[in-house]
């Protein structure tokens, strides 16, 4: 499967002058596709929408969303990456006075994760590169990714699915392609993201169907200490839903009831978008 | 002028799976070229060996050396700006198992600043974003750049030609895309970048010949009082030498004989390189 189209039209390169490539200037979305169907698509496009605004980066949504929509047909069963740059550039890191973005779709197969992972949980491993601290970033999926790119190479040992991200003052923030919930007295927690980490759009649909059913939901502040003595741990992303966090170092979890809920509560994504 | 290569081979696409589209994953150097002779490459080669080290990007220097040395040679008088990224990937942070790293070369014309940069001086925008304190990332000239893009966009008037950038911490760091020096008591200072900054190849070769004409060093933290409050500010990069800089906000400084002094100091530099 090598499809992948560049401004809407069947091509597998770009221009050496592209602002993506030069300063990581752009956003990307990865999107689940079944069935032809492009999953959370609305949320997907409201970050893209929020980055484009904070980077003021032009878009015509409406096209964008036709592009997935067809592009998703195409693909039937996969992985849609929707990579936006700020389109090509001269030298310098001033953005062209006119600028022509450029919206690049490439299609991936669905990983192959063990169901082990979703049925019994995963282990985390403890990342020492830590995020950097900037708010003028942080929840946005941007093409500065360095520190996942760095955090992710710190481990090859496959007993380990995931890795636990910290900011560069301690705090638990993420992992390093999902976020992070917690569970302690049938609230669910999530760290903040005003510093660094990303909006994910799983974590935004879990937030919403938790307090839909009921559960209580906090956006905080967490600490190691916290993430240690929490009675549930899990992280998400739109591409698996839910994986229970089994072990971190010496610390071992079961599945908890609220986890086993909420990966019920967003099985059926595909009927809803 | 649109001279580019790739691998080697004249071409202005890549391909859309490259790493350093995906993730910023790479380097780059910005290298003057004057008779078809690159300035300073060897210091260009030295931090970007040193960032192939850091990101476990295998390289082979001898072969990059020749590649430059040849595009010098085909461009005459200019801007090669190089790029090294990871080369292609699949979907993911992690690094590919075996990877092939991808060489880029771009011409641009050496840019056209004004004279009276460097005989009057320019005037800092302080620029209200701030670099974050990122160790793993510090010192490299790599692809995430977003807070340069972010910080460059936040003026258009050319009474700026330069800004004046802080960390989170509210430190003095460097300029936009420049470093940045104080003079005080005879002394040279400029502030560390073991949190953030870039290592300038102009900021190592005047470190230099500064401390081998006699004048006293420091690399530390300085703070905005400290920038206010000193005798001469200038900002160097390896394009343009030394611009002092004779307005941050309400402060004025005259161009100051050390600075007029450095300026002599690397006059010179494509007669040694």
């Amino acid at each position: 499967m090598i499809l992948s189209w560049v401004d809407g039209q069947p091509a597998d390169g770009l221009p050496v002058h592209d602002r993506g490539l030069a300063y990581g200037d752009g956003l990307f979305e990865t999107i689940k596709v079944v069935n032809g169907r492009p999953e959370l698509l609305d949320r997907h496009l409201d970050r893209l929408a929020l980055g484009c605004e904070r980077f003021a980066i032009s878009n015509d949504l409406a096209a964008l969303h036709s592009q997935i929509i067809a592009f998703s047909a195409a693909l039937g069963d996969g992985v849609a990456k929707l990579v936006l740059t700020r389109g090509d550039g001269k030298r310098g890191y001033g953005p062209p006075a006119v600028c022509r973005p450029r919206i690049i779709l490439m299609a991936a197969p669905l990983p192959d994760y063990p169901a082990e992972h979703f049925e019994k949980g995963v282990c985390l491993y403890p990342c020492a590169t830590r995020l950097a601290e900037q708010p003028a970033l942080a929840g946005l999926k941007h093409l500065n990714r360095l520190e996942q790119v760095l955090a992710r190479a710190e481990w090859q040992d496959s007993a380990f699915a995931e890795g636990l991200m910290r900011d560069t003052s301690g705090r638990v923030v993420e992992a390093v392609f999902s976020n992070l919930f917690i569970v302690n007295s049938d609230v669910l927690l999530t760290p903040s993201i005003e510093r660094c980490g990303v909006a994910g759009v799983m974590r935004g649909e879990l937030l919403e169907r938790a307090r839909q059913a009921g559960v209580e939901t906090q956006v905080c502040d967490i600490t190691l200490g916290q993430l240690l003595g929490a009675e549930e741990v899990f992280v998400c992303n739109s591409l698996y839903g839910i994986w229970p966090v089994r072990q971190l170092e010496t610390r071992v979890w079961p599945v908890g009831p609220l986890t086993r809920k909420l990966q019920r509560l967003v099985a059926d994504l595909s009927s809803n978008t």
